[in-house]
């Protein structure tokens, strides 16, 4: 444990009901996964209880069993954890299972809970768990702050000690898929899937295969070009096909267990199927048919909009891009492919409407892509707690069905039965001590990890958890930190952009405000304020976005009145005199939540300083410095939007606060 | 010839009047100098009349005489060309006096004059007539629109046939001191003053002396700390002295007839005095002191102003900087330290007042600093001939005193006698075969040379020069091009930022529209616009900026009645309706000036067709690509602005077109 240990940081419990188990860890089984568990069980016991734990291949009359139980209805990655009598089962159909297990009782035990009542049965939600990593390998990483890539260095392949700790605390979570090389591959990550590099590739698959873990890689689609020195990255040629049969065989021999790609196509510069006059669906096809006899997937990501528009075309809405795209080619995808979908139909934004892709096909694998990289929410400067969001996300009703019907049936695969799904979330860990810049930060990692295994989980309940395993049971600094992520969701938005109209921050680096930053560039990104008001007209009447939504959402998103109000400004133009829900207009509301945001930073540093003492200080006097900063920053976002607004509809503030 | 020559592209002329003098150049002298101008007499009487001139040491009947002559009139770099029977006499009491006499001949030929109507006799108005290179040493350049840097590259200097040229075409136009490394000295750069680099240096200096130009370097003034390991840079420090004393001392042996450093300390960033609460004077002149036996000068940029200025102070005033850091230290430089003012007080805008710093200083050495990088006037992609400019701020009367008040005056040392004085240009020039990235770019460095050599020069008779010298004698490429260099700082500043206030560029690169890319900002710059009107108030009941000038001109800014037109929202914050002297509001004034700009360059683009089949293809083409691009760039800046205030204003244009 050279390394800071973020969730998996071990301290001594209170409660000591479990202490009457630690005789010993019994399996009949060891394979790698089930060392990767006892090993857990044994550090982990260690520092909880002070008691090096026996270790023992067989059956024992007490002690912790490590029982596989190809009887139990717990599929491949299920456990149950369970007393009985003077033994502790920790029970599952493979390996895997159990590795969860041991994690979920860890969990239980570091958060105080009584042996005897513990009694967990959990099959995950999604049958994929995935982290994407932006890593470059040159050693930096896109949108990455919280230091250089632990991945790669250098052009070369890293595996070291962080390896493992990444792969504990990823596994910890559930997470069981990790791609460790940005999606825009360029340069020597085109050569990733050449000899030069499958040793260490398989150094880094053999430990995440150890914590059930499966390694993917991002995909050059011009890789025959650039790679093979072929002419064409043409996916109907049969030259290129055979290329990459060739090259993809190569792949999975050199990696046994390689679980696929992920490919960014015809998006942002990137080429792909269109570059041909293909579609998406025979570029996608013809990898994953390749790939299909070694049990290997394509994940497809669906981010491709124009990013050429010119602003003063007001027909064209990136935001209808991803249906455009993607919907019509519904059932024409193979059963190994799955599409990878923004939340949003935009890009990452503290609020966008669900993307209506969820809902909008029924016949195709669909994975729901999520940041946790904050590169719009603070980038780790703020803190910015998500799991509201995802929660929101997940349990939003596409009305595609009668029931099983939200984004979570959805990707789970209970709507429509499809075998591929599950949840990815865009990550940035990086070689910082705290493993994600911000301390507070890792409540995001932790809780996509635990949401996207369990869905039913609250924000709440994921935030209490992490608070109690980070930082230790003091009360005082669960109340103050619990209260901390679970507000801050909102807080930053907001201070920021009000009402679902999102951007409005500096072009390229995406962070601080700049009101027109995007407004007048080729992003597709347009707030459209003037003197009267502001937001883009989305409706049948406008871009006729909304009428993407299956109804009632479509109807709902169509007018003003019935609009959700979070989202007002996103589907429409809004005078700044038009009266909210709240009684307040709309450049009242833009002014008061504003202020009302800078003060609870404000607030909130205040309280970060009451834990002076409690929390350990390293950790304290990190979080303190950001905090700090995001106070000096949120009030730049306060001055910056309401003089923006101020400026423009020349309005006052009813309340006559200092604007510029 | 291997490179394209610009201006020195020597073709054939029709007058043939000269041609009698051809039977040979002679010389008494043959310095490397005179060896320079023969070869350029040779060669260009090759190109012009398909001669090769005998050339000859000592006396004869008739030719080109090349006389030193130490009792002329005509100081150390005028010359004196005129017919004396069979003998064309060309006179000088230096060989760089000759040097300068037979460009001039050549230029006067080019030109179509009849020899026998020849009598010019100059002596150059300024001093010092420099070039400023921004090169980095790894061969980017700083604004650099014209290819990369031909002095360095992967941190070693280069010396090539291009160093040759270079140095023929800035002496062709009188320049007779250049500094080739970038005023922000890091890496690399700073290690130029070591052994390392010498030999290449000197190589770069022999040819720059055998055309009458002195090779200066860009000085780091950290130097001591990041090349001598000492602990401090205090220009106050003994060590530091010593430090520099023996570095400096090395410079001057390694490097005969080197002409000292240009220092930009304290400045964006730039290390500098005031880090050890010193003066700029106390900085200055301690290496002023150490250079001073081997007849070196310091050149020191005025160019100070805090750049992180919070954009909620309305208190600071970037405008004022100058004036208040370097007013003050009137008289306190030595003899050999030159400040070097940029022409407006803030960072080469396309329109500024000019400086309060001339007139401000009476006691001081000054050089006046413009830029034809055309970093905030199109960066070489729009045409933006800058002469007309530069001749307005020469003539600019500062009332300092009586009469020789203009900031020509000034410089030249006519209005209080000081040695040392002049112009610089920050120049970008580059490694594009045409030298200049956009051929009309030319022009401007044509123009500034010979600017500076003869203030009375007219921005028409140079451009006439120039275009003659550069595309031949044709009358319609003579009209159309003269035509478009003419118009072309009044078109670009019509459709980009209007009366004076400048900015509204992206921030970093600054180039293309974005009218609040520096508004909430730390550097300084702002419009101030509401929805009410824009601009600044620097009057006395503003910033005071206006006080810095002399009276009248103090009051003429101080209020919105008397303020010159074109700079009224530099001072001034004014309303949208307020009416202007066309008798149109601002606002109408604002898009009509956009549409009419715009409108100009479709039509520039039209006129420049015409010149299909008349001037030579590759050049044509080029300047046409160029063209068409400002065309559309012209449109995009046209449809931004007018956009922005439209929304910002709410007032609707008279003429009903398309606002966005």
């Amino acid at each position: 444990m050279g390394y800071e240990q973020a969730w998996l940081n071990y301290h001594q419990v209170k409660d000591q009901s479990f202490r009457k188990y630690l005789t010993g860890v019994y399996s009949l089984e060891e394979d790698a996964i089930i060392c990767s568990g006892i090993r857990e069980l044994t550090l982990a016991m260690e520092h909880m209880y002070a008691v090096t734990l026996p270790c023992d291949k067989g059956a024992a009359e007490s002690g912790i069993h490590l029982r596989k139980n190809s009887e139990a209805d717990l599929g491949q990655e299920g456990y149950h954890i369970y007393p009985e009598g003077p033994v502790f089962v920790i029970e599952g159909c493979t390996s895997q299972g159990i590795l969860y297990g041991i994690f979920q009782l860890l969990r239980r035990l570091q958060t105080e809970v009584v042996a005897e009542e513990i009694n967990d049965n959990k099959l995950p939600d999604n049958p994929l768990r995935m982290l994407n990593h932006w890593d470059n390998m040159d050693g930096s990483i896109e949108r990455g702050y919280a230091g250089h890539s632990f991945f790669f260095k250098d052009n070369e392949v890293l595996v070291n000690e962080r390896t493992l700790d990444y792969a504990r605390l990823a596994a910890s979570v559930g997470i069981n898929g990790v791609v460790i090389n940005n999606v825009n591959v360029k340069n020597a990550a085109t050569f990733l899937i050449t000899p030069r590099y499958f040793a260490d590739l398989r150094k880094i698959q053999e430990i995440f295969a150890s914590y059930g873990i499966k390694l993917f890689l991002s995909l050059n689609f011009a890789a025959p070009l650039e790679l093979g020195g072929l002419q064409s990255a043409d996916p109907a040629s049969d030259t290129v096909k055979d290329w990459w049969t060739d090259k993809l065989k190569e792949v999975f021999q050199e990696l046994p267990g390689f679980g696929g790609f992920l490919v960014k196509a015809d998006s942002e510069g990137r080429p792909g199927p269109f570059t041909y006059g293909r579609t998406h669906a025979e570029g996608a096809n013809m990898l994953a048919d390749i790939i299909s006899p070694y049990g290997g997937i394509i994940i497809w990501r669906c981010f491709v909009y124009n990013c050429r528009q010119d602003w003063r075309d007001l027909e064209t809405d990136r935001a209808r891009a991803g249906y455009d795209h993607f919907q019509p080619l519904d059932g024409a995808f193979r059963d190994n492919v799955i599409l990878q979908i923004k939340n949003g139909p935009m890009d990452f934004q503290v609020r966008e409407p669900v993307s209506p892709l969820f809902g909008g096909m029924k016949a195709t694998n669909q994975i729901l892509e999520v940041q946790i990289a904050q590169e719009y929410t603070g980038q780790q400067k703020h803190v910015c707690y998500l799991l509201p969001m995802f929660r929101e996300i997940l349990n939003f009703r596409t009305h595609c069905e009668q029931d099983k019907d939200t984004v979570g049936d959805l990707i789970s695969g209970r709507t429509y039965g499809q075998k591929h799904g599950g949840m990815a979330a865009v990550i940035n860990t990086g070689a910082d001590e705290n493993w994600t810049g911000h301390d507070l930060a890792a409540a995001n990692w932790y809780g996509f990890g635990r949401l996207s295994f369990d869905r039913n989980l609250t924000a709440e309940e994921i935030a209490a958890e992490w608070v109690l395993l980070t930082f230790g049971s003091d009360p005082k600094a669960m109340a103050v930190v619990h209260g901390i992520l679970m507000n801050s969701w909102n807080v930053y938005e907001s201070y920021t952009s009000p009402l679902g109209i999102g951007w409005m921050v500096n072009p390229g680096y995406h962070y601080g405000p700049n009101v027109d930053g995007y407004e007048y560039d080729r992003w597709g990104t347009y707030h459209r304020a003037d003197h009267r008001g502001l937001g883009v007209d989305r409706s049948s009447k406008g871009t006729g976005y909304a009428t993407q939504y299956h109804e009632p959402n479509a109807s709902l998103y169509e007018t003003i009145d019935t609009c959700p109000e979070e989202l007002l400004l996103f589907f429409h133009y809004v005078e700044y005199a038009h009266c909210l829900s709240s009684g307040k207009t709309l450049i009242q509301h833009i002014y008061d939540t504003h202020f009302e945001g800078a003060d609870v930073v404000e607030a909130t540093v205040k309280g970060w300083k009451g834990l002076e003492g409690i929390l350990e200080p390293i950790a304290y006097e990190r979080v303190l410095a950001r905090l700090e900063n995001q106070e000096l920053h949120a009030k730049e976002w306060r001055d910056v939007v309401c003089s923006y607004f101020y400026r423009k509809s020349g309005i006052a503030d009813e309340r006559n606060r200092q604007i510029f």
